[in-house]
């Protein structure tokens, strides 16, 4: 085959039109990389490229079949595509990062913890259950979360169990019963890896939670951590991309009880809403990084530039219609403050509706902006 | 007229599909602006965003009209445009950012001269020259600089007469004759004016020119002149902003003689070469900054987050063809380099193909890189 250069007649797809993919496109720009998209939705955020987006199912195997068959590298914006079709693609010479494996082990909350406790790196103590194993068995196991094996994302899929009574509203589908850890703090490291085995991590980010919704209100990076931590979570990521072999990025959250001890939570084979900062605060942004790690490129430098603090934009509740940005002028005018749009054309109560980064010299100072740009910005429908 | 939100349902329009448009598009997501573009080649840079590229002449009375006429506001990304439509969509209510009038100033380098005398700007003495004026009636003004009074950009329309003998090969169309600087070092001053009147300056940029080209070859940001050079032509910048009271951004670009002496040499009513390392440099970009300022919104903090030096990528002498990118991998191995193609289809010797930003924690250290990148990267055909 004749060598292709990625600035010329190199073609790139990617499952899934969101946000995620919207952010990537948007990088692509910079290496003249040509792109398509699939996704069911002809509303979805990526839709702002025209052309590039194709109208299918990328959890449909003929969809990504059809889809695939021209393409030189596909990549993933979500987790929930059609493997089968993926493996095929890549015994015909597609290219496919991260490999269907890794996305097949993503897939599924239990092989992810099945993984986990294969290299030893710490993670809750778990129980796999089948589908409709009555929870009664497993009272012993309380205080625990229960999280279905597939689909689950941005909260949901997520069911916490304290006492029996709460059993009533547990999942019947096959499901990973974990330990609840009492988490003192989270964190999200993103790391690279291409495929001549070069890896590079961005620096730790915080994270803190919605009170309510299992959803990551804002973010901060560097993290404030000790030393040991931040090196012990670096040396699980690095596990993880070499044993993995991924091509692409690793997201990978981690949970820090209140004795200090880490807990792997999850990972995720693509860019990561707690990395949405590196755009902006970072030399190399997370979407670069992964065009990088997948074409081969030496990857970039990972420094921050300045402290940030990332606000997620999520809907009010309530919100249900074409989405107003309330306080969007008030918010802007506070210096270093930069906003995401991500397009998306219906508001529904906390859907991710954009982001906000907020430089500042002090991390101090970037937190006290995030904050104000918190009160003032609200979507609502109008 | 029913208000309109930038994010929703108001409408851009940018006359010239080049690099300076399809980085301004690459600006215009983040705010999910609907946008679109009218330029004659259907191959130019802002192909890339499919849908957006219209194919029509931005000189044409006709195809700027018809390409305005359901706009809510229409920009530029290169001068030569027809301000007659211009005019008339603005008097039926299509707001033009810059103003007509701005724009007919700055496509007339006599008009241009004009008016710096009329603010008492300091600019290079000059002549205003006839179509077919003999240059013998202008020998005492020697040594000087002709350029053609419209059309000329990167060097071309420009002519250096130093003795008798340079006559022959001197320009007929109307033009100026300019009083030769001898020049120390030139710099160049992006401000931004939005319609309440707010103003902000980014931070100063000092150009290093192609020995031979008449066009940048590096440039990096800050500055290293004086402070009383800086607040001089920030003066002027600021006079600039105000006089033409000009939405959007004015570039201006000085020369500093041998003795301190500084004199406006050409300004520029749109993003300008000098400013591409805001991307990625500054808190805001140039080209956030023009959409904020043409949208009304609160203009961004212009603060530089580290030194930076920006490299144009150009085509080699004897380029002409697809192009090749030699050294690209070797460039983008080094830490904190950046790059950015314009996807153009053909290289030409000295063609801007693309730029580089390299940026590090000392300006030293960013310059020792670009130079670097200098060596290793070349655009040839292949």
């Amino acid at each position: 085959m004749k060598e292709k250069f990625f600035y010329r007649d190199l073609k790139l797809g990617i499952l899934g039109g969101g946000q995620l993919g919207r952010m990537l496109l948007q990088a692509a720009i910079d290496f003249n990389l040509q792109t398509c998209v699939l996704d069911p939705d002809p509303l979805s955020p990526c839709r702002y490229f025209g052309q590039a987006l194709q109208i299918g199912d990328f959890r449909s195997y003929q969809d990504v079949k059809e889809f695939g068959k021209n393409l030189d590298i596909i990549t993933i914006e979500i987790e929930q595509v059609n493997t089968q079709a993926l493996y095929e693609l890549e015994a015909e010479g597609v290219k496919v990062y991260p490999q269907p494996y890794i996305i097949e082990i993503i897939q599924d909350k239990g092989l992810q913890k099945l993984y986990y406790q294969k290299l030893n790196i710490p993670t809750a103590p778990f129980r796999l259950l089948e589908e409709g194993e009555p929870l009664t068995r497993h009272l012993d196991f309380f205080p625990a979360v229960q999280k279905t094996r597939k689909m689950g994302y941005d909260g949901k899929g997520v069911h916490f169990l304290e006492t029996e009574q709460d059993i009533l509203n547990a999942f019947r589908e096959p499901s990973v019963l974990e330990k609840k850890i009492e988490i003192q703090t989270e964190l999200s490291l993103i790391g690279a890896r291409n495929p001549k085995g070069e890896t590079r991590l961005f620096p730790p980010i915080q994270m803190v939670f919605h009170p309510t919704a299992h959803l990551v209100e804002y973010l901060f990076s560097p993290a404030q951590v000790s030393n040991t931590i931040l090196q012990y979570t670096a040396e699980i990521v690095n596990a993880l991309l070499d044993s993995l072999k991924i091509v692409g990025l690793l997201a990978v959250e981690f949970l820090i009880d209140k004795e200090d001890k880490v807990w792997v939570n999850e990972m995720a084979p693509r860019p990561h809403n707690s990395g949405h900062h590196t755009i902006k605060a970072n030399f190399t942004s997370q979407f670069e990084q992964r065009l990088r790690a997948i074409l081969n490129l030496p990857l970039g430098s990972t420094e921050l530039k300045s402290p940030s603090v990332l606000v997620n934009i999520l809907g009010e509740p309530g919100a249900n219609g074409i989405p107003f940005y309330l306080g969007l002028e008030d918010a802007l005018k506070i210096d270093g403050v930069h906003i995401h749009l991500y397009g998306k054309t219906l508001v529904k109560p906390l859907r991710k509706m954009g982001h906000i980064t907020v430089q500042d010299t002090t991390l101090e100072k970037a937190l006290e902006k995030a904050r104000l740009v918190k009160e003032l910005l609200k979507v609502i429908h109008l």
